[in-house]
């Protein structure tokens, strides 16, 4: 059964005793609401590490002043209960007051790989999440970590901070898991109504047009990104973000299709915000 | 004899292994010209760990546009014999290029400490300290770390940066080492001419005139604070930045005395800029 570890000092004592004895610590941070792309990352580190630890926290800085914070799903059974069956050792669950001190003022950003995209239509999202993370690094000190490729961005810009700041941890991006009707799977798409729910598939449809364009030999980023957009504007309540055709590890915008790229989308579906990504080989 | 270590992966190995060991690592950040100060820091870390590991890095990130960057001494050979005589296991002396990568993208930033005093005139001065400090501590991993109080503000800062990031390193801050006459030891004051370098003792002379009034029941610091500046004032070549006395943990001004302050002063003696503070209890 997987442990509940609530407090730093615990969760500090637990990962050192496995350290003494040699072993190799992963860890997964998630906000919790597990779906089967968090279990997958839990199932990769089980596989490369002989102990693995899943942080579940609600960080409240990377959420601006009108996102979703206290709506934000949280189901702290639910996730134990499949943690355990996972077989994830420990889950680290504490209070906001236990991660910051009231008079917290210190900040890790990134610039560049976090400044466009999410970046823009989220200032101070990946502030936030650079400082938790390291915050994490800095408790859990895992060897490595494990993180989703649905948040492309975010993977981006913890890498970034790692090598950049000399973090001893090894950072694994595992692929996007999808519902069989191809909807990448987040813990916001239980806010979709039925109707929305069915709209939604235009994101990984539009993805899927942008690399049958590329791999047909399409290199024009602006005729792709017309055909994601036409894909795009058949859900009726679909509001769009941004679309965009990037270089996979700068995130600069791409106008000739020369190698791989990444293609990005942010789409409101009526008020719930669903990101989605492919890369793309032409 | 203390041992050079020019890479990263070098100064990992070495710590590695005497950490396998049980061992206890002690690390004081330098920037090399060696003194007395830093030395006392180098004893202090002799005596509380088993290992001592100095790293000298002058840090580009630090300086501002028109400060003295290349000016700064550097004393690399005279440095590493004075840490042979006291003992120290290692130094870390790696080049720029193997610190920071060309596209490093990533800041440590501390806010309410870092802003006044030093922050106000050397504006971009403390997020250099904090990312630099805390890519230290990435590679070497200290037990603890060792600071002089001669630059307060930055000892704060970074105490504040290794609280809020749940850094697990001890920060240890030691007494400024003076020279007889009351200068505090600083490898800037090798730029002072004969006379500057007799002006420079006003400096100390002003601190201790505000210890010696508070002790003697001021608590006004209008007053404390004027008679100071007619000190710093008899120096024909003295430009003040600024004159604090301030909260010592928080820095926030004071504008009674009713506890513990701590005085600090910047203060340009011709084109030197020197800084010294003290701690007074009423």
């Amino acid at each position: 059964m997987t442990q509940l570890i609530q407090s730093i000092s615990e969760i500090r004592r637990s990962v050192k005793a496995f350290r003494e004895k040699g072993l190799r610590i992963g860890l997964v941070p998630t906000m919790g609401a597990l779906h089967e792309g968090h279990l997958s990352l839990v199932r990769q580190s089980l596989e490369e590490t002989d102990r693995t630890f899943v942080s579940i926290f609600v960080n409240p800085t990377q959420f601006g002043p009108n996102e979703d914070l206290d709506a934000y799903p949280r189901t702290l059974e639910a996730d134990m209960e499949a943690l355990s069956r996972c077989g994830a050792h420990a889950a680290f669950v504490p209070s906001a007051d236990e991660i910051y001190s009231r008079d917290s003022q210190t900040w890790v950003t990134v610039e560049g790989v976090a400044r466009p995209l999410e970046g823009e239509y989220r200032p101070t999202h990946f502030r936030g999440v650079a400082t938790i993370v390291l915050k994490l690094f800095n408790i859990v000190s895992p060897d490595a970590a494990y993180f989703g490729q649905k948040d492309y961005q975010q993977a981006l810009v913890i890498a970034r901070m790692v090598g950049d700041l000399n973090v001893p941890v090894e950072i694994r991006v595992c692929p996007i898991v999808r519902e069989p009707d191809g909807l990448a799977m987040s813990s916001r798409n239980v806010y979709l109504s039925p109707s929305e729910r069915q709209q939604a598939l235009v994101l990984s449809r539009s993805l899927a047009a942008a690399e049958g364009m590329i791999r047909g030999g399409e290199t024009g980023v602006e005729r792709i990104e017309t055909q994601m957009l036409r894909i795009l504007r058949t859900a009726p309540d679909a509001d769009v973000d941004y679309i965009a055709i990037c270089d996979p590890r700068t995130l600069e915008a791409v106008k000739t299709v020369q190698g791989r790229v990444v293609a990005l989308l942010a789409v409101r579906i009526g008020s719930t915000r669903l990101i989605d990504n492919r890369v793309i080989e032409p």
